[in-house]
């Protein structure tokens, strides 16, 4: 059985004998008797096992060292510590001894320490909180999705379309780097490649999202997305997951009505799952965490425009590192005073068009773009949207002006001449919503196996 | 409102007036009134519209063509056709007109000519059923996996470590391929790339998710995967998605019950949740679906060693193409006869230690491993898992024995040091139980944009 199904049921296996598979997570033995403190990983609490020397092992079982695998069986008893129950062992099963070099010692390591650890850290009890939280973070969203009738849509990941830059993206081939064929002008020959052309790994999933939102009303993709900026800051990783909604017969207002739905219902799962998770993050990460969360849940987002935003900005009694100006974006230190002004969440709508992408749909006045970024206290930017350009026309001129190559989005744009309609989406990193959850506040601790340039290991 | 939505609660609707958005499958258009065949994606079933000269618009709304967007107000009534209701129209607003040369009419076409519209081919009854049915299959496997106390754990794509073999694996690359940096020895600098080493995509999450179910005893892994594979069949592409479950405290016949009790659910699930779409499959793409499916719910899969299989197969009065041999693999058309023969599943297991991978538990014999493939009528393989070797020294005389390069995988190796336990494991290729759920026979049409050699379009 499960440790958590054991602690979700204490009444039903009290004076009961349960077996449990786990590891050692730390051990005090005693002449004639010892404690071990037992996880199986299913949950955050731990088991007290209590053994004495009726086990017929009773020698070899004193000598084991934290992280030995053991299968226990035993009596789940009432416990006169801190925890409400605890086992009496009858029999202890060494299935995997644990040497003393095991880095992983119950003592306080450093995040540094562990990062270099990558394939041992989940064993300890900040990375065992972390990761859970974020299994059940990535539950809570296909659960919302799903719910309100959401088609969750595999869009690829390999593409032939240049249309970020080739800059931003990962090239991808099956060609010998050290053997290219080439051309008669002597360039690559990439008529040779797998894909007879050039191919990326995408940034983005948007543009095939808005494909699939104007067949199937709202759909959402829940994928890895790679950059390939050589940034190294506690919020960049060159592979991480996004989730990317797209909703057909939905405007900018519509969107922002979703998004804080959505948010609001995949915290309160947390919340509700994942307690003792946040609970530890509360005490050993963000003092105030769970505050945090429920305030979230409790509050109602405020809807200002860019305008609006840099007019607050111009009156605050702070000088400012970037000054904020009506055609310019929006810094970190102007996005934290926002938050901090309204106390809360904050929608900025209308930015000006030159500073957000092609495909934004342009608003009447002719210089803004339906676009919404989500500003969340500590947070910053959480999800980032637009009303997407519906207009046939003016979305081939924006390209135009903005020297967008048409040939590979041909497709993407004859969406608005075959029964186009209004649409909007978002895109939401998940490593920063799994960041705010957790008050973790570097990204190389919030997924398994971070990749960061230099840093490609395991 | 969507449309599932109606028709999940007729009784609150009859009678009332209702909005909805979505598009025009089919018109017929009268003299005095019309009928509209409208969907908005969230559900198979199509509403009948009704329309007359009431309308403000009528002339318009006489002409609009299939594909085109509307928005729709009227009142849902009894219908005497052969829906339970259709809507009597007050309101009919033009969203997006579709014009004359929309590829997708209301007549059959052929799928290779679906494929080439890749991005409208959602809209036609056959995609729509095709990719719920895959929204709703994915939404399973995470309900099942999630209520059973898994860890959802996103393993990287990237990766520096050749382990595969790099013809296997995509070369990932931030270098300009025209202008590659040499080293002394003229090869290609790999240090200035953004990892500095040579990276790939990976084609299994299986070794990061095994360090992983020996910190939380159960995980799995849901991501896309990638294959270099120059083939052209029905079952082949390059991108896929693929779920990899790891379990420690498991052995191959507790493994064989974890993969029975999934499918049956994920099967349970779709029989429950995608009634429509796998009614239309079976009424337009394969004869007999939902009683194959129900067969498998209610069916007890056989288990038989690989030896046993041979046997079988030797026995067999017919003529094969492929040889059966004790230590062969096992060909399509045996694994066609072998579900024949127990019309079912079947496992088998122990498999000769040649034709597996190194990392897979040898069984006592010496000569055989534990590792077990699920057959399954008409799909074939659908699932491949094994025990995995938890003996130190045994898993690093296998490899070395192989010529498997130890020195990336030396933390996997590790992990039988270090409080190692029995685990074991398996993957299901996404896309394969998606062709068995919908009867669909091409693996380019159960994938939303498919890749596959020379085909990286849209």
């Amino acid at each position: 059985m499960d440790l958590v199904d054991l602690f979700k049921n204490i009444d039903k296996y009290l004076d009961k004998d349960v077996t449990l598979n786990g590891w050692i997570r730390n051990h005090r033995d005693q002449k004639t008797f010892g404690f071990i403190d037992f996880s199986d990983g299913t949950c955050q609490e731990h088991l007290q096992i209590v053994y004495d020397e009726a086990l017929p092992n009773f020698k070899n079982v004193q000598h084991l060292l934290v992280g030995s695998a053991l299968e226990v069986k035993g009596k789940i008893i009432k416990s006169a510590g801190k925890q409400a129950i605890e086992m009496k062992a009858q029999e202890i099963k060494v299935l995997g001894e644990c040497p003393e070099d095991f880095p992983i010692q119950p003592k306080r390591h450093t995040k540094e320490f562990l990062r270099e650890q990558a394939y041992l850290r989940p064993r300890t009890n900040l990375f065992q909180a972390v990761f859970r939280i974020r299994s059940k973070a990535a539950m809570a969203i296909h659960e919302y999705f799903q719910s309100h009738n959401y088609l969750y849509v595999h869009t690829p990941l390999l593409t032939t379309a240049d249309c970020e830059g080739s800059d931003q993206m990962f090239k991808v081939t099956t060609l010998d780097l050290n053997n290219l064929p080439k051309d008669d002008q002597n360039k690559v020959d990439m008529q040779k490649d797998l894909f007879g052309k050039m191919a990326f790994i995408t940034g983005t999933g948007q543009l095939h999202g808005e494909a699939f939102a104007l067949a199937y009303k709202k759909i959402y993709t829940f994928g890895p997305t790679f950059r390939t900026e050589n940034s190294n800051t506690k919020t960049h990783a060159n592979e991480f997951w996004m989730i990317e909604p797209e909703i057909a017969f939905c405007d900018l207002n519509m969107l922002m009505d979703i998004e804080e739905e959505m948010l609001k219902f995949v915290v309160q799962y947390c919340l509700d799952n994942c307690r003792e998770e946040l609970e530890f993050c509360d005490k050993f990460v963000q003092n105030g965490l769970i505050k945090k969360l429920t305030d979230l849940v409790n509050s109602e987002f405020k809807r200002i425009t860019h305008h609006e935003a840099i007019d607050i900005l111009k009156k605050a009694d702070v000088t400012w590192e970037f000054t904020p100006t009506y055609d310019g974006d929006i810094a970190k230190e102007h996005e934290r005073y926002l938050t901090e002004f309204f106390a809360g969440p904050v929608f900025i709508t209308n930015w000006p068009k030159d500073i957000k992408a092609w495909y934004m749909k342009l608003n009447s006045d002719g210089k803004t773009v339906a676009a919404v970024d989500l500003e969340v206290p500590e947070a910053g930017e959480l999800m980032g949207g637009s009303q997407r350009e519906d207009d046939y026309d003016k979305l081939i001129k924006r390209a135009q002006e903005l020297n967008v190559d048409l040939d590979p989005v041909k497709w993407y744009c004859n969406l608005r001449r075959f029964g186009g309609a209004y649409h909007s989406g978002f895109g939401m990193g998940f490593e920063r919503l799994i960041i705010y959850l957790t008050g973790v506040d570097n990204i190389r601790d919030v997924i398994p196996f971070p990749r960061t340039p230099g840093n490609c290991e395991y």
